[in-house]
C-alpha cells in the first residue's frame, strides 16, 4: 500500500466508548482497518469516558465488543498491535476540568488529535467547550460528529454555532455513513468515467429516478427515541437526499472535496420547495400496522414496547422531488424509504426515455423503459435492462427485455467490501474532507425537510396505514400512477 | 403458432438437388422448418437435376444428406410429413424444352412458385430463361440467388440484367447468409429499440467500430474456386459490408422491406471512395503462410492442394471504412477478416469516445473506452465494458474496467439458435425480401469493392504474408497504430 494511502499519525478520541455506536461500529472497524495495515504505527486509540476504567479494563471491553460485534475470528497478531494502541481517559464531558486529563494523554506534536463524538448531539457543545477551553481546538485537530445533527434546520443551525465557536468548518467531519458505501463512492466513476453515461445524464435521455432505502425491521427497541425523529428526519434528510445529490450533481471541475460539495449543495439548493399548496400530491407518509416480515408475524408500530397510541409519526416516506435546474427540469426523483418493508435493501434505478419512435408497434404498444439499476446493498453492483429480439423464426420483431448484468463481489473476487466506518474513520485520519457532508449541505437539506414536515403538521392528516411486510401505503402506488409510473419491482 | 408465421403453400424448387449447398444447408433446414411446424401443409419441395432419379431415389438421398449433416437425430413424424412433400424432376438448364416438365409438377393456382438456385451463377441464365419461356415466372413466384453474384460490378450487373428479363425485383431473393443470423438481426432491435443506445450512435459519442470476421479453417478443398476470388469479394463484399450497413444505418421510417434496404444503400452510396490515393493508407492484404493453429500444423496458402505458386490472391483483408454522411463523419469503421487466424469467431466492437474531461488523471492518464461488443459467432451476445471503481479503501479513484453481460444462450435458454438458412428459407416462403439483399445494395458494394481491387492492381504489389494462426499480416496493426487505435483482443 502506497504511503498516500496510510493515514496520518493520529490520537483518535472516541467520547461515548461505551456507546453502542463504538461497540458495534467504530472499535471492529478499527480493527480491520488495523488488519489491513492502514492505520499509522504511532496512531493511539482513546476511548473516553465517565466509566473509572483503566487501560487494562478497557482493553477488556474492546476485546468483548470485538468478540460480540464481528462475524470473522480475530487474529492474535492484529489484537496484538491494536490493543498496544488503546488507553482511557476519565472524563464527564460536563466537567471542563476533567479536559485536562484528556489533554495530558495527547501528544500534539507528534500526532492530530481526531475527536469522534459518538454521543447524542445534546453533548456536542460541552465537548467542543472543554476542548476549546483546553486548548485542544487549533487546527490540524478535528472532531468527527454523527447525525442526528439537530431535528429542524433551527437546531442544526444551533449545533453547528456551538462547533463553529471551537472549531473551523474544515476540521468538522460530519458523517452520513451512506457516503462511505462502496456503491455509492462508485456513482462518481460510473457518472464520470463512462461516456455512455455522461452522454445519457439529463433531462433529453432520461425519463425519472427512483430511490428506495427500505428497511425490514422496525423500531428495534428505539421506539421513544425513533418517535421524536420519524422516516423523513432518520432517513430522507440524511441518506436519501445524499443518495439524491450524488446521482444529480452536475460535474466537478475535478474530484477535490469542496469541488464535489460545490456542486451537491447546488443540487440541494435548486430542490423544488414542498408545502401546503403540492405537498398532498408529492408526499405520502405512512405508518406500520401488524402483520408479517419474511413469514414472521410482527407488531404494528403502535404496539410496539413503549409505545404511545397515539404517535403520528411516519416509519414510511414516499416523495416526488423534483430538481429545478437546467440538467433535471421535467425528471422527477422518487424516493421511498420506510421500516417494515419486505425486504432490506438500497438501489437506485434509473429509467431512461423511450425512443421518440417506436418501430416495434407490432410488438409492444409502448416500449418498455432502458433501466439503470444501482444496488447499493445487498448483492451489490449494477444491471442495465435493454431490448433483444427474441430469438426465433417468427417474421415479427418480437422483443423481449433482459438484463447486463454486473455483480461487484463476484467482478471484483472480494469476500469483504469495507465497511462505510471503516472508510469514514480512515478519511477522517488521513483528513479528506470529501465523503463528510459540509454545514450548507446539512442546513440545505433541513430547510427542504423543514417545509415538508410544517406542511404535513398543518395539514393534520394522520400517517396512511400499511401493512407490515408491504411496500408502504397505496398512495404510494397511486402517487406514482398519478405520474403514469410505477416503482421499480424488487427482485 | 400464430398462422401469419407460417410460410405460404409453396412449390420449392431447388436447383442443384445434388449439391453441397442443398445438402448441407437447405436440406437440415427444410427438416427442421418441418419439425417447428413452419412448412405450409401444402408445400411441395420438388429438386432438380440432371440425376435420373426418381422420387424414391431422391428421397434417398434427402435422407442420406439429413444423415450426413445433421447433428441431432432424425424423428420419425418429422420424416414422414417431410418425405410425402418430395419430389424430383429431371431437368438439364441448358435444354430449354426439359423446363416444361418442371411445369407439370408444379401447381400453379394453389402454390407458389418458389425457385432457390444453388447453382454457380453461370447457371442462373439459362435457369430465368427456362422458367420464363415456360411461362413459369410470373408474380408471385420467386427466385432465390446465393452468391458469389458475379465477381466485379460488371459481371454482377450481367447477371441480374439476365434475371431481370424474367423476373420483376420484387421476385428475385439474394442470400447474405449473414443476414439471417439471429444476432445481426438483433442489430435492429438493438438499435432501435434502446434508448441509451440510441442516444449514442453517433459521432458525437462513438469513436471507431470494428468488425471482424474471423475464420480459422483455410481453403478447404476449394482453391480452385477462392483463389478467383478472394478474401475481398468473398467475404468483404458480401456480409462485412452487410454488417457494416445494418450498424451504420439511420433509423427506417417503419421496418418494412424496402424502407430497411433503402436506409441501409445510403450507407453503401456514402463509403468513401478507396483508389490508388489512399488504398496503402486504409488496405492491407495478406496471404498465410504455413503455420499452427489450435496446435495444428498446417500448410501455407501456396502450399494448398492445387494451388498456383504464383497466386497474389489475398486471403485476408483489413480495410479502414469512412462513411461520409453526418452521422459518421469522423468515425472510421475497421473491417477485418481471415482465413487461418487464430479462431473461428464474428463480431462488432463499437469504441465510444471519452468523457470530454478526464477527471481521474491520478488513476488514469487516458480514460479506457467505454466498449460495446456484438457476438456474432460463437457464444452470441453482448456485453458492456464501463469503468468502475476498484473496491477499496485507496483514497485515490482507482478504476478498473469492468463487463456487464449478456449471453443469449443463456438468457434465453435455448439450445437451438435458428440457423440463417431455416430464417431465409421460410422468408422466401413466407414472401417478405426484408432480409436479402436488394439490387442497388449490391451494385454499390461493387462499386465500392473494384475500386479497390483496381487499386491493388495497379499498385502491383504482392499480399503480405502472415503465419497461420496470427491475426494476419503487421501492416494491419500498423494500420491501426497509425490512428492511435489497436485491434480489440478475443478472450
Amino acid at each position: 500500500m502506497a504511503l498516500t494511502s496510510i493515514a496520518q499519525a493520529c490520537d483518535l478520541v472516541i467520547f461515548g466508548a461505551k456507546g453502542d455506536l463504538a461497540r458495534r461500529k467504530l472499535l471492529p472497524s478499527l480493527y480491520r482497518l488495523e488488519k489491513a495495515g492502514s492505520l499509522h504505527p504511532k496512531t493511539r486509540i482513546i476511548g473516553v469516558g465517565r466509566a473509572n476504567w483503566d487501560v487494562k479494563t478497557y482493553t477488556q471491553v474492546v476485546r468483548e465488543a470485538l468478540e460480540t460485534f464481528m462475524k470473522e475470528g480475530i487474529d492474535d497478531k492484529s489484537w496484538r498491535s491494536l490493543s498496544a494502541r488503546l488507553d482511557f481517559c476519565n472524563l464527564d464531558v460536563n466537567e471542563m476540568t476533567h479536559f485536562s486529563r484528556l489533554g495530558e494523554k495527547l501528544d500534539q506534536q507528534a500526532r492530530v488529535t481526531v475527536n469522534y463524538f459518538a454521543m447524542p448531539p445534546n453533548t456536542f457543545e460541552a465537548i467542543c467547550r472543554g476542548l476549546g477551553k483546553t486548548g485542544l481546538n487549533s487546527e490540524p485537530n478535528r472532531i468527527v460528529m454523527e447525525k442526528p445533527l439537530g431535528t429542524d434546520l433551527s437546531s442544526s443551525r444551533e449545533i453547528n454555532n456551538q462547533v463553529a465557536k471551537y472549531f473551523n468548518e474544515s476540521q468538522v467531519y460530519r458523517i452520513d455513513h451512506y457516503l462511505g458505501k462502496e456503491t455509492v463512492l462508485n456513482l462518481l466513476a460510473l457518472r464520470f468515467a463512462n461516456s455512455i453515461f455522461v452522454s445519457n445524464w439529463d433531462n433529453r435521455t432520461i425519463d425519472h429516478v427512483q430511490i428506495t432505502v427500505a428497511e425490514e425491521v422496525g423500531i428495534e427497541g428505539r421506539w421513544g427515541y425513533f418517535d421524536k425523529a420519524g422516516q423523513m428526519r432518520d432517513m430522507i434528510q440524511s441518506h436519501l437526499l445524499q443518495i439524491l445529490t450524488m446521482m444529480a450533481m452536475s460535474p466537478p471541475s475535478d474530484l477535490s472535496t469542496d469541488r464535489i460539495r460545490d456542486e451537491k449543495v447546488k443540487v440541494l439548493r435548486s430542490l423544488r420547495l414542498i408545502d401546503f399548496t403540492n405537498v398532498r400530491d408529492t408526499t405520502v407518509r405512512g405508518q406500520y400496522t401488524g402483520g408479517f416480515v419474511q413469514g414472521k408475524k410482527v407488531p404494528g408500530y403502535l404496539e410496539e414496547e413503549g409505545a404511545n397510541k397515539n404517535s403520528r409519526t411516519e416509519t414510511f416516506v414516499s416523495v416526488r422531488v423534483d430538481i429545478d435546474n437546467w440538467r433535471w427540469a421535467g425528471v422527477p426523483f422518487y424516493l421511498r424509504t420506510g421500516k417494515r418493508l419486505p425486504t432490506k435493501c438500497s438501489e437506485v434505478v434509473v429509467y431512461f426515455k423511450n425512443p421518440v419512435l417506436n418501430l416495434f408497434l407490432d410488438s409492444y404498444q409502448q416500449l418498455p423503459q432502458n433501466k439503470l439499476t444501482i444496488r447499493l446493498q445487498p448483492r451489490e453492483g449494477m444491471d442495465i435492462q435493454i431490448l433483444n429480439k427474441v430469438p426465433g423464426l417468427d417474421h415479427k420483431h418480437r422483443l423481449q427485455t433482459t438484463k447486463l448484468d454486473l455483480s461487484f463481489n463476484k467482478t471484483f473476487h472480494q469476500e469483504h467490501l469495507a465497511d462505510a466506518y471503516e472508510r469514514l474513520l480512515l478519511e477522517s485520519m488521513r483528513g479528506i474532507q470529501a465523503l463528510f457532508v459540509r454545514r450548507d449541505e446539512v442546513e440545505e437539506a433541513w430547510k427542504w425537510i423543514d417545509s415538508i414536515m410544517e406542511a404535513w403538521k398543518a395539514g393534520n392528516d394522520s400517517p396512511k396505514p400499511y401493512q407490515a411486510g408491504t411496500w408502504g401505503p397505496l398512495s404510494s402506488i397511486a402517487m406514482m400512477t398519478r405520474d403514469r409510473r410505477s416503482w421499480n419491482k424488487f427482485e
